[in-house]
């Protein structure tokens, strides 16, 4: 027998080792590598350090787990519990010692203060790791017979207890540092920002006493919806989010606009830059004010978006990338004082921005690839982002392949005739009967479907004023499905004979989707579904592309991330070949995924570091430079028949309930405002 | 015979080794820690790498040294000659190898910009190792094929051609990276900064093309005066120098009522910390114009200044300084930006701040003492800086004490009853007859003596008005060598015998000194001889308990650093007993110091080092605990008999011309206002 003879696993990761009786937990866990919270090092008293033990033979891991296995509670432990209450079953790993085998669950919900947490729903477990962390230490007083300097005191410290060396100081912090310390009679709370192993570690705030708490903001910047969320860096809970449009609009509705905006007008990039700040600062107060946070307690913030985004973010001109070779400013991860990008956090808080994949796939499809994680895992993953440039990752742990398509606005509305931004009004679903070729829709901001009772009173209110994303690709794929539209794109004249619905309209032939009363008369045109067939021949061929480098056939999942692949349903995009050949049960909406792997990389300096080494490892395709390209986007053009291989697809869809899932967002905010205006 | 066969040896260093035939000179130098600037990394277009060969026979070191060791000019070298010119027996260090034994010479007046350095008289040769660094480098472009962002690329570039790895970027910068780039047709100069080994780099600064020149600001911030050099990084010399009164002075003339004012005013900190960063700034601007250099090509600076000093500059609360303990906020070396200090120079400009020794031993004398280095030597080196308070630092390699001593204002003329400060009208000299009692003064604005044609004319338009810092001193040495004074310190009344200038004052006597027409009556009264009794055995009692802490009867140099010292006649110092006995020869004025010391640790960052580490070997003495210092304090109140051995004092000390030395100051600046505007 060794004397390390107690075995100890730690959930939800996993992780075990071998410990000697009398080892407290808090060490056993960080000697594995397990990320333990603890403020106060050690004394007993920021009670962050909770863990559970599971009780319970646990046959697979040879061991049986109970209470018993861990020192009875001490001194420390009881003066916690009667000051602050420790829940049931709750322990202070730094105060519990290891005396036989344990299965120890570090909980999810440690929450020591009062705040409110609001929504944990669509969390998923995020092991901690945070770049900043906060260390109570108790500091020596001044002596006259050694004059070293109260600052000097203070990080003599911080390195003794905490093991931090060279310490580096915020400016900001200096001149409050002796005062601090006397208010704290000489025990206070150091926030230390240390992100990668080769970083100074920086002293960036100071709080007398105990500081039992710090936050942080993860913050996805797409084109038209800014997504924030505010965390705990301690618990790792998320405590508020809010969502708005990129103000940016105003200056053009998609990136390239805003890019040719800058181009012409001199003060372009800075009004731009300007705007995307004041609206992200806003969103944090508004945060802030739902959660009763001090803007002051954030210390941490990680952004995404992609390059123009981005570029535009930092203050950098997105010129360059508007024509080739588009090259970024930079493509590596940034770090920055979140002063410096105008933003009203606490003096010292640090900016993490994710790194970028290439021209045209930016930091939020690193953070998507990092959420989804295809390189985590040995089965093809199709990771995809429709926007007006389709950003495409595609691979597994082996290799990894990346490509932005340029599929044009028309997915978003923006090149179809009665196309617009989806918003109340805005036709989201669509079914065509295949015999009379009768529409039912459905509309945003209107409970029930077109052929349920109180539709017409609703939409006399809200109006039904044109088609958005999601509609476009199932009235497409529904008009395909009915042979209103052939294979090869062609509206069929000779379907006028079974509804007037189908018309024609110049030389080509139209259908009439709908007309409310008062309302535009909302059609489909020849010339709508072209754009459709080129917008999706590109995505399509940009796909192949990747297929092609990777040389494989099939892929095994697909994730169609952001507000459009939220809520597009899966299966029109298999019906009309949007996405290549897969089960249609592998095809999932994810959600804002940049959003989430923001948060990830937020909680956690190891996914920073993992999507940094990750990105630099995608090999990056430029599909105007592959010969290829042309050839997958021309056989892409024709809708293929997908219908063999859902066979169900023929039938009329049945109808889905209005509050039914429309696409899991995975955090709340994917669909940004259309989905918070839906009435549940 | 190895392959390294032949000897060189690099001047002024001394350093040697041995090198293979067609070593290049810069890889050799720099091979064996010989700093050899270059910019352009080896291209022979900077022009900064050039060295001398010394033609001769060099026998100690068994060298014969010529020209022909060297290899012939090559293609760079001569295209650098015709398009820059290059002096005669000037070579490009990196175009140029050893073919022989060789000794180098590395000159001090590389100058390849049309600059005027108006000064270097006083310049003492300061190895140097800047802490910013400028190195050209040629980018990759960007490449559609591997889609690295332009500040990658030119990241990597450093990292290869410099060896900076995981450099850091300022905020400034990288919104002008792909801007700069393109100007520069992808060959930049970036500006590095690293000071220590565990310092991350950070790109600073970046310019278009070859940038061969940067510059840096050593700065003394002194409570009287403040005195600030320009430099060169790339060649050392100073460029310029200027100084201005401390504006602090209209918050309080001397240190603790300074500290005062900030305990009554609640803005009086930030007040004082505006008014000495606005002079500084104020000071930039001067030496820019009378220098024509951009302020924003300054990237480094340095400052020194006394704790109180220190901590309004930074912006913090010299408060504690006040009183027991006496604790400094911060004791070691201290890094910023420039513009977190409201400096307006390059954007990127790192200012570092030397280490305070103790409570009342500031980064002024860490920086005297890093320029007279007593730790560098064996023999026994009393250094002292005369203000409010008098810091000392006593020792030698082996050991080194620091204290200071509260002598109060007294030697700067506060509390002496017709004291001034050193303006026109003040008396700088006395001189007095000892069997007349007759005196003969110099005048600060005035070319003569008393005793010489025209000083009386002078007098009626300068003014005599009082009596400054030096003339107290001689004032009192000449009334206790002449017998005025007794050795206890009363002024003796049977002295009116002989001349009226001695002369009842109440209940004790006084000795006039001097009375222009219409001017003040300039008297010494025995108040006037017991402030200075008091503030000298005060310096005293400090200095011998220094010497007691060393086990030391006697010191072998004095060095007397300030302004204060700078004007002091050591002789008179020594027979006031201010000083402890020593070789009058050995004890000199040194002048700032302070500024000497700031400027050593902006051209080499190894200085630096030095400093912080002997800051942290040197032994602080507190004065006030220390129960031996009352005692050394009450022998030391007597005016020792110095007489014996200085017998030629005795005698009418010979008047200087007015225009001899006056105590060397180190640097043009050391009497700041005083110094400059006596005429020549």
């Amino acid at each position: 027998m060794t004397d390390k003879q107690h075995l100890v696993l730690f959930m939800p990761s996993g992780k075990r080792g071998r410990f000697a009786s009398g080892t407290p937990v808090l060490e056993a866990a960080r000697s594995i590598g397990v990320y333990v919270e603890s403020v106060c090092g050690g004394r007993g008293i920021c009670g962050r350090c909770q863990v559970e033990v599971a009780e319970g033979s646990f046959a697979k891991h040879g061991i049986t787990s109970s209470m018993e296995n861990l020192s009875p509670s001490g001194a420390k432990e009881k003066r916690y519990d009667e000051k602050r209450g420790l829940k049931e079953g709750r322990r202070l790993s730094c105060s519990s010692t290891i005396e036989g085998d344990l299965v120890i669950d570090i909980p999810q919900d440690v929450q020591v203060n009062a705040q409110v947490v609001r929504k944990a729903a669509d969390d998923r477990y995020i092991e901690r790791n945070p770049a900043v962390h906060l260390c109570y230490v108790e500091v020596e007083q001044p002596d006259m017979h050694k004059p070293l300097g109260d600052l000097d005191h203070l990080l003599q410290a911080i390195e003794r207890e905490w093991g931090f060396s060279n310490i580096k100081i915020d400016a900001h912090v200096l001149p409050k540092v002796q005062k601090i310390l006397r208010t704290g009679n000489w025990s206070v709370t150091a926030a230390i920002h240390k992100d990668d192993e080769f970083d100074n570690p920086y002293l960036i705030d100071l709080s007398p006493g105990l500081k039992n708490e710090a936050y942080g903001i993860a913050c996805d910047i797409g084109s038209t919806t800014i997504a924030l969320h505010l965390s705990s860096l301690l618990s790792g809970a998320t405590i508020a989010s809010a969502g708005t449009s990129n103000p940016q609009i105003r200056f053009g509705e998609d990136l390239m606009s805003r890019v040719s905006y800058v181009m012409m007008n001199p003060d372009g990039r800075e009004a731009m830059t300007i705007a995307v700040r004041k609206a992200i600062d806003a969103l944090i107060g508004e945060v802030c004010e739902t959660s009763g946070i001090d803007r002051h307690d954030i210390l941490n913030a990680v952004f995404v978006g992609n390059p123009v985004m981005h570029h535009l973010f930092l203050g950098i001109d997105p010129t360059e990338l508007g024509g080739a070779p588009f090259a970024l400013a930079v493509s590596g991860a940034v770090h920055m004082k979140c002063r410096e990008l105008d933003l009203t956090l606490n003096d010292g808080a640090r900016t993490y921005i994710l790194p970028c994949i290439a021209g045209h796939v930016g930091a939020d499809a690193a953070a998507a690839t990092l959420t989804e994680g295809p390189h985590r895992q040995e089965s093809q993953m199709l990771l995809v982002d429709i926007g007006t440039n389709a950003e495409i990752v595609l691979g597994n742990s082996s290799r990894t392949v990346a490509a932005s398509s340029p599929t044009g606005p028309a997915f978003e509305g923006a090149e179809i005739s009665s196309g617009q931004r989806a918003a109340p009004g805005a036709i989201e679903r669509v079914r065509i009967d295949p015999d009379t070729l009768e529409p039912t829709i459905s509309v945003i901001g209107i409970d029930m479907w077109s052929n349920e009772p109180g539709f017409e009173e609703a939409a006399k209110k809200t109006g039904v004023t044109g088609i958005c994303g999601s509609a476009i690709i199932e009235v497409m794929a529904e008009m395909f499905l009915t042979g209103i539209t052939t294979e090869d794109g062609v509206i069929d004249g000779k379907m006028a004979e079974k509804s007037p619905r189908v018309f024609k309209n110049g030389r080509t032939w139209s259908y009439r989707l709908w007309q409310a009363e008062g309302g535009p008369d909302i059609t489909v045109t020849q010339t709508d579904v072209r754009a459709i067939q080129l917008a999706k021949a590109a995505l399509y061929a940009g796909v192949k592309l990747l297929m092609d480098k990777l040389e494989i056939e099939q892929v095994d999942c697909i994730k169609l991330a952001g507000a459009f692949g939220s809520f597009i349903d899966p299966k029109y995009a298999l019906v009309l070949g949007l996405i290549p050949d897969c089960e249609v049960t592998n095809v999932k909406a994810v959600g804002n995924a940049a959003g989430t792997g923001a948060k990830m990389a937020l909680l956690n300096r190891d996914y920073r570091r993992e999507i940094e080494q990750t990105v630099r490892k995608i090999e990056k395709i430029e599909t105007a430079l592959e010969p290829k390209f042309q050839e997958h986007f021309v056989n892409a053009m024709a809708f293929p028949n997908k219908v063999d291989a859902f066979p169900k697809l023929e039938q009329t869809v049945k109808l889905p309930a209005k509050n039914d899932s429309d696409g899991s967002s995975a955090d709340g905010t994917g669909g940004g405002r259309r989905r918070r205006r839906r009435p549940r």
